[in-house]
């Protein structure tokens, strides 16, 4: 039987809640086993961006990455709260190793090219080195995952951390039980967005195309659903979105093919 | 026999320099064998922080460390340029691991205390796991070690490159036959701060000693040289202070006991 592999990624709020990141850091050095953690991180990068006369540039949701801003990113996702994590995990006992995916090679990928806007130095994922982050598990290390990856031509590109997180997942299940877990601001995926009760305990292929149509399912939630749905496809056992006081226990909504 | 390990330490002008940098990533990606690259950074993490409206504050050419501070340079040391290290090499086919000595618990250290002014969050080593890095380095990566430890409680701590090298290349001479290499932007330690051409080309401890009391060898060489001799006695195989044009070549100061 393969052995057990816990992915988890957590967005860029946590890592701006003093509270919330120690909970989730704790709840994590404490779980036994094969674990990857991955973490986003845009609200600083757009701070300190603005702080340097460089605004943040969206366009639906996404970040616009020119020369500038992919500076920023770099140093805030692999700088700042890379290392931010990594310190605290090792103070949890958690013998954290900070990557990004030009680390190790670990997450190649290539800048996004056509579509009706440029994206800049955005990359869209080719291959996850899996044998080389199985090494690193089974050296005793716990990789923990910025959003960032490379061409493997010199060139860092800025990833969604969602994607990488179910990239990495279903590369890895090609060795290990692989469960992933996507941590947010609310419990799950909600069926009304303004009702934190109504958590959808389970969602299934089908019924999502429903949701979508029906709109009760939009915005935000479609990527990360796309991502969880893409890492079932890929391989992985359990997928669950939830908030980060359900990542060990029950709750949270559950995704099925 | 002990296999060799190279540990070469770059300063930060280099990472300035974009044909200085090329240089370096080639030669050092070209050697083989087992390999550390570390590297530090003042001056970019100085230009952040002046546009930031933080200036840098130091006191005998070392730098305050403050929480700011300390953001400040985690993200560029730590983000920019060792993420632009990490990407480059690997484009050059060498499998880097960028750390801090946060990542895999590589180097503890313990902010300092007391002294004559308060270097805020700066770390002096403890202890050097040089297990861990052992690991890595027979699991096939290159680690890159930027200018930061931690104190295992979760603080991070801005600790000198040149004691990262020295340290991590005298822990590492348990196991490995060690070459350590400090390069810098002359071609040696120099009779003369005025002549390019008056190198040393050998310098052992009593020579050292006479240096020092002449005023031949002062300032900013003095803690390199100490540093440079700490990792002799700590029982470094050779040890060399030269340019990045003689990383694999003659030339340079060669330094003994």
């Amino acid at each position: 039987m393969a052995d057990e592999l816990f992915v988890l990624k957590i967005g860029g709020q946590v890592l701006e809640d003093e509270e919330a990141l120690r909970e989730v850091v704790r709840q994590f050095a404490a779980r036994g086993g094969y674990k990857i953690l991955v973490h986003g991180g845009g609200k600083r990068a757009s701070q300190l961006g603005e702080a340097l006369g460089l605004p943040a540039r969206m366009y639906q949701g996404r970040r616009i990455t020119d020369q500038a801003t992919l500076e920023i990113v770099t140093m805030v996702y692999a700088g700042l709260y890379n290392k931010k994590l990594v310190a605290a995990l090792q103070a949890h006992n958690c013998n954290a190793l900070g990557m990004s995916g030009a680390d190790a090679n670990a997450i190649q990928a290539h800048k996004r090219l056509g579509g009706e806007i440029d994206f800049g130095f955005a990359g869209d994922i080719d291959v996850v080195d899996d044998q080389g982050i199985t090494r690193l598990l089974h050296a005793g290390f716990t990789p923990v995952f910025c959003a960032l990856t490379h061409d493997r031509q010199g060139q860092l590109l800025n990833t969604n951390a969602d994607t990488i997180a179910s990239r990495v997942a279903s590369a890895m299940a090609k060795t290990f039980s692989v469960h992933l877990q996507f941590c947010f601001e609310k419990d799950g995926v909600l069926r009304d967005p303004g009702d934190d009760a109504s958590v959808i305990p389970l969602i299934g292929q089908s019924d999502y195309a429903r949701y979508r149509k029906e709109g009760t399912i939009s915005g935000g939630m479609l990527p990360k659903l796309d991502n969880a749905f893409q890492a079932l496809k890929g391989g992985v056992d359990r997928v669950a979105i939830s908030s980060i006081h359900q990542i060990n226990g029950k709750g949270g909504t559950k995704l099925t093919l």
